[in-house]
């Protein structure tokens, strides 16, 4: 092992390996081909079988030899500044019960993803991490696992509820979206669209405020311009289609500044991205799942980027799932992957 | 008067000028000068001497005695075909009141827009125009003038409803928005989300399909591909984020496919916009104002359109307002207008 290391971080930025049965394993080794610079940069939290089967199915096989990939298994993170340049750092953070079947649901799979979660959320949570950043799982594999979380980002608020002992309520987090040009903050997600206009309340919209200017501003931003939606056409038209801009979202941007935020709104809905993709403001809040991802989505699926506010570490992710039908084919892109990698390192490059 | 007439179609495309105190006027003047060949095509149901202004206002000083552009006052549409090379034929279809003030509301401005909306929808209806373009108008100025309509849609429906001797309900209307790359189709329009939800009902649902193919249908396409949008975030995820897809969307799609029509969906509506882009749809059904607006706004608000489907005629018009900060600039773009003469000349050319 050379000691000849080149600067590193103090701490590596934990990537968790997703669901073994999805592309996160191969999206993470492609990755790492594709910018080895990344190699000094972090740890995977995985399962070593796992990877280098990933490592296999991203090299061609007449290149193998040669180039692969040399994978570091390291016990423990503190080993993470010993791990010699050109390798790979994993740390084994589940049982090694052996490799799941590609492409198919099994609770086996969903109990290494959730394991390697909570592998990287206690690193984070003990400073030993830099920043997470968590390959895509399986919803329907979590829960054969016995799971009690829907996704990351429920699983990762509990965590660290648990750990800063307090109740979710004392730890409210929001999912931000972020492509090329654009970035949305969401006032709630994973509800219908009737519940989440009863999710548009004044201290709701005023808590997502609030949590998104302490993001930005711990990431590099003095005084972020953060720009409400409304919730109805036209922001209402002065009360003509729908009264939550004038009784709760006004309110809250009232109470926002009062603080000293840097907030405007509430903007119609169907012109304030634009308006932000063309400069005018650093984040758009949005009133709900699809008022924000439509547009998220439509300017750069490729490139986009989940990251969760609120949680006391930063944590990023691609913004697409395990993609099955693509898993062991060795052609999902690491596009996005590599955006939320970018991301975490950028976040806390600053803080 | 020459009579060596360039080849026209047997009827003009009837632009109505809009509010004399916005800028439709001056940017139906642009759109002329940007685009000559159009003057063999159109004929605008305006004012004169506001059309008089409108070409000082978009012609420079320097140039005015070289290009200012002849209009011809024709005294009804019959006259049309006799209009000279290069003059842009205008109907006075209003009361020749005098000139209203740039960039204020007025209850003469309002009716001066109503007699030339009235104007275009009688030539259609009557058979003397091949098409209605219609250029902004102000709500507040209509209302000033007890115009009992708030825009050109519901309006231009009455007139139609009226012609035919039927009722509202009996002529349902539906506004496609679009730009290069997508359209779309709203089930609902300005009425809060609230109140788009409760119009998720599989009797609209069904109508908005049949309207749309219908449209499609008769403007070239054999077979079009209609994507339906859930409303839900990930179109309800099987019911969990919400029933409207499995009680009202889905068996609108049923009845659609039993009727013959080439429909899909509910997808979800955070991709679905991205994928009909990418050309998997012809037309996205959309519903609610917004749902179906970020997308178009965001892919191309210089060259959106505004359609109204279900009307006797094809009408097309600018996806922009009256911009009052603007009129009298000479500085408002023609490119959305243009966009709309282009959709309206293309919309009857395969009838």
């Amino acid at each position: 092992m050379s000691l000849s290391l080149p600067l590193k971080h103090t701490l590596p930025l934990v990537l968790s390996m997703g669901d073994p049965a999805g592309i996160g394993p191969e999206i993470i080794l492609r990755a790492v081909r594709e910018c080895p610079e990344l190699l000094t940069q972090l740890v995977v939290a995985g399962d070593m079988a796992t990877l280098r089967r990933a490592s296999l199915i991203t090299t061609g096989t007449q290149e193998r030899a040669s180039s692969a990939l040399m994978l570091a298994d390291i016990g423990s993170l503190s080993d993470w500044p010993l791990v010699p340049p050109g390798c790979l750092a994993v740390v084994q953070a589940c049982a090694p019960t052996g490799l799941v079947p590609l492409g198919q649901v099994s609770a086996q799979a969903g109990q290494v993803a959730a394991d390697c979660i909570r592998f990287a959320a206690h690193a984070a949570l003990h400073h030993q991490a830099r920043a997470v950043v968590t390959a895509p799982i399986h919803k329907e594999a979590l829960s054969a696992a016995g799971v009690p979380y829907p996704g990351h980002t429920e699983m990762l608020q509990a965590l660290a509820a648990e750990h800063l002992q307090k109740s979710l309520a004392e730890l409210p987090v929001r999912m931000m979206l972020s492509c090329p040009g654009l970035r949305t903050v969401l006032v709630s997600i994973h509800v219908s669209l009737r519940e989440a206009l009863q999710a548009v309340q004044r201290e709701q919209v005023l808590q997502t405020l609030l949590i998104t200017h302490r993001h930005f501003q711990a990431t590099g931003f003095e005084n972020p311009r953060i720009a409400v939606a409304g919730l109805n056409p036209h922001a209402g038209e002065g009360g003509l289609f729908g009264q939550e801009e004038i009784e709760q979202i006004a309110p809250a941007i009232r109470e926002a500044h009062a603080l000293g935020l840097n907030v405007s709104g509430p903007h119609a809905p169907d012109t304030v991205f634009m308006r932000a993709r063309q400069g005018a403001f650093d984040v758009v809040v949005a009133m709900y799942h699809d008022q924000g991802l439509i547009p998220v989505k439509l300017l750069g699926l490729e490139h986009g980027v989940n990251t969760t506010l609120g949680l006391p570490f930063v944590r990023t992710s691609p913004d697409h799932g395990t993609a099955f039908d693509l898993a062991g084919s060795g052609l999902a892109s690491a596009a996005s992957l590599l955006a939320a990698i970018d991301a975490a390192l950028n976040a806390t490059a600053v803080v």
